[in-house]
């Protein structure tokens, strides 16, 4: 049984999610999970350390990704910049994994104690990239108030993301999520539309969306 | 013993928080909170419906205040600063408790699941915020952005109250981080320092940083 399987992680994490979903997180067993995968409890406890980590378990290399971001940031970037550039540089973590990103939001949506598990992991990046602004050179409390904006960016990508039902990448999302966080901190647009960008990174397509706005 | 006490909530508090101190959250029982205050367990159960609730009790409070706040805010003010006008006129819930709230911080700093539920609080009371935004028209995702972002000002200004020597009032720390927010954001300071405050609130200095910076 304890053979090699070829892509059992992947096949683990699918049938993790399918059952999480149908049947609810505590009513799934590791068990479950390893039946419905064809593979064993062992093979599930080469790969994690239980069944929550099928969730969380990918955070730590998100947080190393963001602080190396931080840190790889060109220097003369502001704070909340320099913090959309890891953010950006991290997007690529997460190329191809929007199903699973999706299911992993619907099972987290609908179970509050991981609701609580996500928020202080999110709390903890922030806090994580903070500490890499201050690295840098950023002095508190620019650096942790930039972390904690990126973090509101991030969510704010992250869903609209995991939602695309035109599947643009993350970064562009983070990037629309960070100009819609300027507009309404510069408070020239009463309604809090993203103001129009006269300058385009890549030749985003959003025009339509940032016509008017900025009075 | 089920006669009126004067004070009898507030030396409740003052017991509780001065026990968890002294031995830390889990190692104090409600009777030793009572006994502290002199008064019965009963009593504590009139106030409290358990030891945590004297740290979390006020949430409920400050979420309807914070709620009132946004709705009573100016209609021309922007999302952000509509936040922050409701987080302005919450301070006063703060008011004479800050060595309430400085105790109250070491408590929960000592203590990860505290600051769990302590993360928890304040995401739910950005939520509610959230909600208060999209009541008075702001659309997503300007209403998230805006409480998030003001959730984030709110967390910077209430750590440096807490800990100012100076005893400022909440609201003065609540409008420095706001404008050091808008600094980050607009990224004119490289630094991240706080620009020279040369107004109050009621001429703040905007045009020079708003005129670029966001495109």
């Amino acid at each position: 049984m304890a053979r090699w399987e070829p892509n059992a992680r992947e096949r683990l994490v699918e049938a993790a999610l399918t059952l999480f979903q149908e049947r609810g997180f505590d009513e799934t067993a590791v068990a479950d999970i390893a039946a419905r995968a064809g593979l064993t409890e062992r093979t599930f406890f080469r790969y994690f350390a239980d069944k929550r980590e099928v969730l969380f378990g990918g955070s730590s290399e998100l947080e190393g990704l963001l602080v190396g971001g931080i840190a790889a940031a060109p220097s003369p970037l502001s704070p909340l910049d320099a913090v959309a550039h890891a953010l950006e540089a991290a997007a690529s973590f997460f190329d191809g994994r929007r199903p699973f990103a999706k299911s992993r939001q619907a099972v987290i949506a609908a179970h509050p104690a991981l609701q609580e598990r996500e928020l202080i992991k999110l709390a903890s990046l922030a806090t994580a990239m903070a500490g890499a602004m201050r690295q840098r050179g950023t002095p508190e409390p620019a650096a942790s108030l930039a972390a904690e904006a990126g973090m509101a960016v991030f969510k704010l990508a992250f869903a609209r993301w995991t939602g695309d039902a035109h599947k643009r990448p993350l970064a562009q999302h983070l990037r629309e999520a960070l100009e819609q966080l300027k507009a309404i901190t510069t408070g020239l647009d009463r309604v809090g539309r993203a103001r129009p960008r006269k300058t385009e990174r890549a030749a985003r397509p959003r025009g339509d969306r940032s016509a008017s706005g900025t009075g």
